[in-house]
């Protein structure tokens, strides 16, 4: 473990445990980290943008210490303990946002909050969020994914009073610049306080919406 | 009228008559312009981009010429006649838009085409959108001036069966980028067939509304 | 089907029938939906950006439930009946135009209505486009394809009465930008009126030509 | 008030009430609003962005009617009632971040919100802001402003568990870009869970601090 | 004279005089180099980018040392022998290329070089320009000014075997960028064998196509 | 041959034959090209960025009917008469512009005009550049082939009197931004008359020197 | 003094007293500053980026306080003691960057530190750099700033094994995108080592230069 | 040897001897420059950007002549004797941005350049970073790698007196924009003169700190 230096502390300073991006990181310091963290009583460790061929090239043994989710490409040896205060929804515009939507989900898994994954759920079918606006409402937080002209994240910014965290993502092509327009079409919404993580940032967003929760968890 | 090559075929040619953008002409070109085209029996021809303080520079005898638009910053001496068939319905997201809305709409008075002007109809407020959505279905052809996240455009390119043509409009800050993502959301809207303008062509959205309305009118 | 929630009101609403984009979907969620559509009596959908490489690998008594067609990567499996008004004409630069070029007109074709199309007509050879022009001003609306320069929309606009629907194409290397600079042109073109669409949507452009015809449609 | 259509359902909706954008108004528009909220009884309204420039060339009698705040650019006539839970910190990295800090300071108040306002805590003077960390992570939500190369949000966001709302200020030259460096370098801040607004957008990080709060007041 | 150093062999070097860029000098040294240049006997400069509002604060009698033309906002005392070799032709596309127009005519002028100017030749005309297509291939070099779309320089490049200089103008709003895209449009033009000057460099085009000229006229 | 239209009276018109731009075309057509164009006494064609990966994947008897060059992706089967009048310098400032450089040389070459090549000239070494001037400046023009800071057209543009054609080269990472800054740097060049290509485009520097030469031959 | 809290450490911190950036402050603060620093014994301060507007605008008992230099908008009342050790060579591509130049210079003025400044030293008269090459050597770290194509920053890195710090100056128009470009080049440049500072930043330029200069101070 | 023409007089030009790019080098190019460079008593030089699957595809007898280090994709045959003064740190805020930290250590290995690594220091640990900066400031210049909004570099610059040479990293998705977001941020840092290089350009920055090393060698 010598690849890694480990912040340790994080947990206990800002409530957030240890994540690790894989995309910039060898098989071989993987497989380490596989090691350190899927196995019995390890500090929990969340692996984020862990690619399917990566994952899928490690030796079964390896694999089988964690829970791998394809899609969101995430994997997690153990999860933390389920809070009982707080609740997150996390709200789609398409199927096509799905690895970041569920990039958003999984990490609130791992950070043992509650929550609701409401996928395709676009202005293009506004009865559709109309019909579940109320449920949703009931949450504490949101988390709205959204590419193209993200017109999700300034509709229901103006539809609901709880913070909301929106994530741009990356599909479409030519002047969607891979998100770049969903990401300024969200930082100028005209519904007020939406606030916004970098483009296909789904475990930033539950980081975001975490906070909002363990600070309810604190105040009850 | 040495100064500027008319193309006087263009009525015949492409059923548009002139036009004139101002903001690069110096006052004597403009004033030269006023008096050919503002004094009785002459061509009808749209000035745009007429900023008041040019316009309000010129003698007197001369803005008496023609009928100016503050707003809008348009001006014309006589327009075309009023065609029979076709209305245009031009719908804006807020009061900031005016001067593309007003354009977009002078523009059409010009070109004599029946229209209806909805200003603040931007989604923050949908409600106002539906109801006033089925009158806007009653037009033929709709443009739609939105800024910022410019949200209004997908949501009524995906309520209306009737050629939508958006005119990004450039205002707000910061990542707004002077009506770029405004341009971008809207070329990327998830609302299938909605075509866009340049930012703040509200001159050419009316154009491009007067083909359709002359296609109809050449079918009847 | 718990992938996709289709939106089967919006024929209805908007006059303009369902489009799957395939270029984000999983090989096992295209099969499906290729499926669901294919069969006879199904309702129709378009399939667009099906890259041949998906298609061929998907089994054989799966593909031969639709039309596929490689260039435009586009399939369906039955069509919308013909329209009796209305034709529209596409016509593109050149030949490396031809994925949009054909994406355009197999949207047509799939939503009945009636289209001619023009390749190789750019500007370079400005006599192959005037030998065209009374052929193509015969139909009701236009769309132009382009790329690089993009100088065909702008020649074009200032030839014909009838509506544009300018796309812009991604061919080209360095300051082509993948067809931003193409879409620039298109959007300051000194032709009046002429409407753009994102880079390579030619299924948009076709969509914004069929909202047109179906006016048409709905006058005689 | 035929110019501008206000939402007066917002509060009820989104627990936020009316604020109006003051840079694209007239100065005609402007008096008529502040005397309709200005006056004894009038519902609130928040005026953001009215330049001194502006509001001094108004009437004494009208300007008298609200409370005007130079730095921030911000007026009111009424505040909303004083929140009993819950408190906001505004912590900006320079002096020059002054206007964006104060906006969203003004806003706080406005909306009835407690909050302390630390300025001149950049990351060039660290033990600064050590010394304010404990007091600082008292507050229920944070609003970091900086400019430049933001590096106060990621420093911060590493040190506090509270909820973060990060504006990036429009300070600086060259590749400071407007605030678009400072944007970027906060959306992809190395301190998970940070939230960012638009550059300068002081208004918007308040409403996002005011909707956690605001949660945090139906809690108790 | 001890502000600017002068690089007085260029002329023998290179084959063009000394030029001096007024847009960043101050009053002094431009006073300063205009009696050093404008007086009886000097050596030839020319003055570019000398804005009206700084030519005509200069005292009278330092203004009448030069021949100042507002519109190119150009200046010289004196000019270089006629060349009796080589003509230029210098073709715009619209009146408001006037000032980029005029810079390359003026330039030419004071290389004495011969040259004809074509203004309002745009393709929205496109018969205008085939009218003057014959005349305009009599030259030896074609210098063409032209924004927005920038199609003459394409439709022209397609039209004549003569070397080609563009020059984007600045023209335009929104996606015209302040003439990028122009010169976009320009570098990838369809045209084989166009050359393309920076932004509003009609100085720069002169001189090219001064190279080209003066290379013919060693050849006699 | 219904794939392509060809232009073939491009060469009476404009002094250049025809040419083939490979990238965007499918093996196919290809194969229909190199046999219209590689038989005897066919006319002459350019083929340009003709990918190695795609030329060796033809069939041999079809790769033998023209001849290739790999590094500069060109092929042609017969060349046009070598011009007895003018001669071209190619200088670049590194080895890594060789795809650039030759592409240029190679369609001197096909276009029967004389040119020397001179590589490995960049401003690093300064005095290899000053020991080649003379012989370069003995040339009719000049082709410079630079990338990353192009500083050597900016220093060579102040040595030769020549025409001089500047081509951008996409080698380099980061700011390079693939030949963009290389593109600007020429653009601004501080030499006079520098005149500019897009990025990688040797055969357009190839065509427009090939303009000048062609200029040249009338003359004598 | 209550509006700006200085940072008095940072001179034993990292050897580089307190600066003022006068952009973004009101006169009222500016004025306070002035005679907080100003004042005999008072600690030394650099005020940069101080427009002649502004300090004109002061009471002249205030300018007296200071050494006010218009061109490089610089101030200060006392400077640092002239350190024994170390030169620094500032040296400019032409006139125009007279600005930037002289805020390096004058910074290093402020911090003691000994230096030579060469204007007009840009690579379209190499022979001017060539005869100074030597005694530009003979400094122990080197200052460029150089605007458009930053040509000079290149030939000068190639020619000189002392540190060397290039500032890009925001002169040009066009595409040298103020100063974006010269910025690019100096970033890609192909002399080895040349490190690079933001765009204008003369005063940064100068405290990089300091810290080689201190370095050697201390090695003494 | 004929392909690159080696500038043998750099070293002792600017200290800095011979370095190979190899990314734009063809296999067979590489072959025989490591022929040349890596056999006993041959100039030195560094081979850099060699990827592991060029190297590895080379005969083993070819890779036995160098030193080939894999993360930081760089090789050498011999090195330079050692240096007596000057020590330089290398410091990086991640194990992401190892490939550049470690293209700058093998640079300064290259070099004969004692010098410290630390990985591992980023802002979000300031105490890691806090523990090792006295053992840092011990060094006499410093090499900073960051990615992300590289705060990292603006907190060491306010920390320590020495030169600082900060190469941004390409580490990130979205908004990083492939490093350009770390770059912006260290151009405008907080901190004073902080110089800056290319993006992921280790061995610039080596080159940097080697000039100032160099310098103090020549002092003692």
């Amino acid at each position: 473990m010598e690849h890694v230096l480990f912040d340790h502390d994080r947990l206990a300073r800002i409530g957030l445990p240890e994540a690790v991006f894989c995309e910039s990181k060898s098989p071989d310091v993987l497989a380490e980290l596989l090691i350190a963290h899927g196995r019995r009583g390890a500090r929990p460790a969340l692996f984020t943008r862990l690619a399917p061929k990566i994952f899928f090239s490690l030796p079964e043994d390896l694999r089988s210490l964690v829970d791998y989710h394809e899609l969101s490409r995430t994997a997690f040896g153990s999860v933390m303990p389920e809070k009982r205060t707080g609740r997150v929804a996390v709200i789609s515009a398409g199927t096509a946002d799905g690895p970041v939507t569920w990039e958003a989900a999984r990490t609130l898994e791992y950070l043992g909050i509650r929550h609701t994954v409401y996928e395709d759920s676009g202005v293009a079918g506004l009865w559709r969020l109309a019909s579940r606006l109320k449920e949703v409402n009931g949450h504490d937080a949101i988390i709205v994914v959204a590419g193209l002209d993200a017109a999700l994240a300034s509709v229901l910014g103006g539809l609901t009073p709880r913070p909301v965290v929106a994530v741009p993502s990356s599909v479409g092509y030519g002047m969607a610049r891979q998100g770049e327009s969903a990401l300024c079409s969200m930082l100028v919404s005209c519904a007020p306080g939406v606030s916004v993580m970098n483009i296909d940032n789904g475990y930033g967003a539950a980081c975001a919406a975490a906070r909002v929760i363990n600070l309810l968890a604190g105040v009850d």
